[in-house]
């Protein structure tokens, strides 16, 4: 029996042991319950768990002081942080209600038999189907919104399939607490014992991406742990999707003309984005484009300033701050990169990292400068011209986000930059910064190898998709149809003979 | 330098050599081209596409009796069939020109800045766009729908990307005579050099996969063939997405009901359907379930006639009739399976397969049952009662297809049949076959693994959604905005601040 701690990562401390790590029995067991809940989970209909989630919404909501305080004991996020990611799973739930209750997400489809040039065509409906279960792994750095609750928790049981839920290392207690809030809610809301379950452990973690019952997989996390999954999924009789949101670097180009406009204040912003929850953001931005010489220097300034007024943050676990230790000690011997700035000493117990900034030449960028570094590092890239910052553009890898920071009515920069950066990104944004990503209809959060290795978004209503897929009835009895595909239904938008029809 | 033969079935002799084998420095520069060629393709619009897709089909179709003939002298699969094919390809091109000017396929999708419980959020508009170069792998069995041109090539030209397409060693005259057709229509409609490419080899194909500027692969082939490009889609730094149509048994179910109401018909039909093309369909029913006992001989007796009747049928090249040989001979030398009919003597000149029909029980179905064997060979189940029937289904993999012949107004055991298929199917078909796939909007040709290794289709008009990708743009100037997101656009159906709204 291995036991699983929850660590105070402001004193390193163990708190408590949570739990035991999951055996391989006990992963089967929960992933056959899974199995076992799937159809009556699905029976429920898009009204029926459209009121589960909303249920799920207010038990984590009635349980906010408490789920708040043991996350906060556990990553160090502080609880400002932590309520707000709690509103926003909340928040979430509801939306993934109401896309239940629109219901366009089903994709429904409706050709009746007729005659074509390529002679009679059957009747023909087609509708998204849930997948299956789904096992979720739950991220270090969103103990509330990308882990036990989250996007994928919540698409996964919009899309009518049973959850088994990975804990993360790094927060158990917290994972344990939701668990039991979820749960418990589930149940009295009329879901099949076997919606919800959770494992504890790596092995379980690989034990259950193994496991035949479950039919996909949410992730997010390093490349080097969606690497491994991979590895075991590879191994199965039926390899089934993995979705995963790995790794990014989301750069932020800052034109002459934002420079001038409003360069002091940029660089004020682009330290508080790359230190935003000490850095452990997926969509932190790792890389800024700022002009060499004068023009760029006043953003240098304020980043310098802003820099030094930091103290070491709280890390999430003593493994993040280990690597990123290392890391910005490699970052720091790289022929090319000097280092700009740091933070002030500090407070250090427990798992601490210190903010760095550190430039380089954008004609001469090293590879190190775009390899993701979680924490509260960036680099600076100085670009002479234009040209020179579009070159630099072709070698970067793809990213979630990229932003473009422009000056008043800038819009032929901007145009040409974007054009550079869509290849290389799921989101573009302007006179922003990439941290925040808010759920909802036209959210991605996704992007191009290694930002994901999926075409689909881990965040907003089209994450929904991920754990759904598609079945046509060919002549099918109307009996045995789904009630959205019959003749007469029009409570969902659906497409009829070629031509959309909202609900009606 | 390594010659491509062009082979003729009829007869195994070399009737010219159409090309060499393409060199890894060739694929490169065709790879190159594909991506030079991105941005023009989409800057053509969807109208401009639309337009696009129409010569070519219009292009195919002026080539017709030249096509039909080089293909039917490479495939043996005859001219009526392969008229066929070619006016479905004429359509389906068609088709993706509604999905361009139709527009939903994009789903545009705007939330305007506004607050919410989490506080403001900025303006967000998501499209999806195109992916990028696309490699298609021609396959052997339907030389012009799924091949040089065919359903991977129409939906990634619709959704704006360059396709280099991998012909198929098995009819390379064809390939070439549809390229060079397709390639001067795409330059007399305005397209960018290098919209379309083709290379030829095994060789070729690997270096394709593995070039950077391929985004994405549709492939249509054998579970070895995808787990060899596979493999070398994982050593890439950045490993793209493979959309593989591998291998499906397609389970018929005749209930005790059908057998009385229409024994031999279904007998016959069941024969042709497996013998259709020599069995060379990737929607073959390989397995049908029949009632053991004088409920079932009527279908029996049908199957004995009609296999009876059938010659050696001349298969699609050597590898494919020698893997027939010796698939036949290993299902006859199992245990459990029993031989029923064999075709009778005939020409058997150059490349032949002799169709097979053998019979288990289902309560003891041996596992070589239920793999797919390529030709005209399939295996009758046997049960004794629906406890036994409903028992067999749940040991099947799964397929593209399912289907159930049922007795009139029969709908109870249909049903419960239906559960148990539909996670084991991606299309579930009622007193039909599964052999035709029209090419629809509802139509799904897809399936769990085995059937494919994706939760999108390879035939119908949302095939196009495997070569597009979202982007979401925030807070992005109008001028920036695709056309199709910008305030004030209506030409295709989008979702605005959740509410969707049709084409207006």
């Amino acid at each position: 029996m291995t036991p699983v701690p929850s660590i105070d990562p402001r004193t390193g401390a163990t708190v408590e042991v949570v739990a035991a790590e999951t055996t391989t029995a006990e992963v089967d067991e929960r992933c056959r319950a899974a199995a076992r809940a799937a159809e009556a989970l699905e029976a429920m209909g898009r009204t029926g768990r459209a009121t589960l989630l909303g249920a799920l919404a207010d038990a984590l909501e009635a349980a906010r002081d408490d789920i708040v305080a043991v996350a906060d004991r556990e990553t160090g996020l502080g609880t400002t942080r932590l309520a707000g990611e709690l509103t926003r799973t909340g928040y979430q739930l509801r939306l993934f209600a109401d896309v239940l209750r629109d219901g366009g997400y089903l994709e429904a489809t409706v050709d009746h038999a007729g005659d074509t040039p390529m002679g009679a065509r059957p009747d023909l409906r087609r509708m998204l189907v849930p997948i299956g279960p789904v096992a979720v792994f739950g991220a270090s750095n969103f103990p509330l919104a990308f882990s036990v609750p989250g996007g994928d928790t919540a698409s996964a049981l919009a899309a009518g399939c049973p959850v088994v839920i990975k804990a993360h290392g790094s927060h158990p207690a917290t994972s344990q607490l939701c668990f039991d809030v979820l749960s418990a809610a589930a149940g009295k809301a009329g879901a099949p014992d076997g919606t919800l379950a959770m494992v504890h452990g790596l092995r379980a973690g690989a034990d259950l991406v193994a496991h035949p019952a479950i039919r996909a997989v949410g992730f997010t996390g390093s490349t080097p742990g969606a690497r491994a999954l991979l590895a075991v999924i590879e191994q199965r009789s039926d390899p089934i999707p993995f979705y995963g949101e790995l790794s990014s670097l989301n750069p932020v180009i800052v034109t002459r003309a934002a420079c001038a406009d409003r360069g002091s204040r940029i660089g004020a912003e682009l330290v508080a984005a790359f230190t935003l929850g000490a850095g452990q953001f997926c969509t932190k931005p790792g890389l800024a484009f700022v002009p060499a010489g004068p023009d760029g220097d006043e953003v240098m300034a304020a980043m310098h300033a802003a820099v030094a007024a930091t103290t070491p943050m709280v890390m999430l676990n003593e493994g993040i701050a280990a690597a990123y230790e290392r890391g910005t000690a490699r970052l720091g011997a790289v022929g090319g990169l000097t280092p700009e700035a740091r933070g002030a000493a500090g407070d250090d117990a427990g798992f601490r990292g210190t903010p760095l900034l550190l430039s380089a030449d954008a004609a001469d960028l090293p590879p190190e400068a775009t390899d993701e570094c979680f924490g509260p590092v960036a680099v600076v890239a100085r670009y002479r011209d234009d040209a020179e910052l579009v070159a630099a553009l072709e070698g970067l890898p793809a990213s979630l986000t990229a932003t473009v920071q422009r000056g008043p009515g800038e819009t032929e920069l901007p145009a040409e930059l974007s054009r550079r950066l869509r290849p290389r990104a799921g989101r573009l944004i302007y006179d922003g910064y990439p941290t925040g990503v808010a759920v909802s209809w036209a959210q991605h959060h996704g992007g191009p190898w290694p930002a994901t290795n999926t075409q689909h978004t881990s965040v907003g209503t089209s994450a929904i998709r991920r754990f759904l897929r598609p079945v046509t009835w060919q002549n099918a009895p109307e009996e045995i149809l789904p009630d959205e595909l019959r003749d007469g239904f029009t409570a969902v938008p659906r497409r009829v003979d070629g031509a959309l029809r909202p609900a009606g």
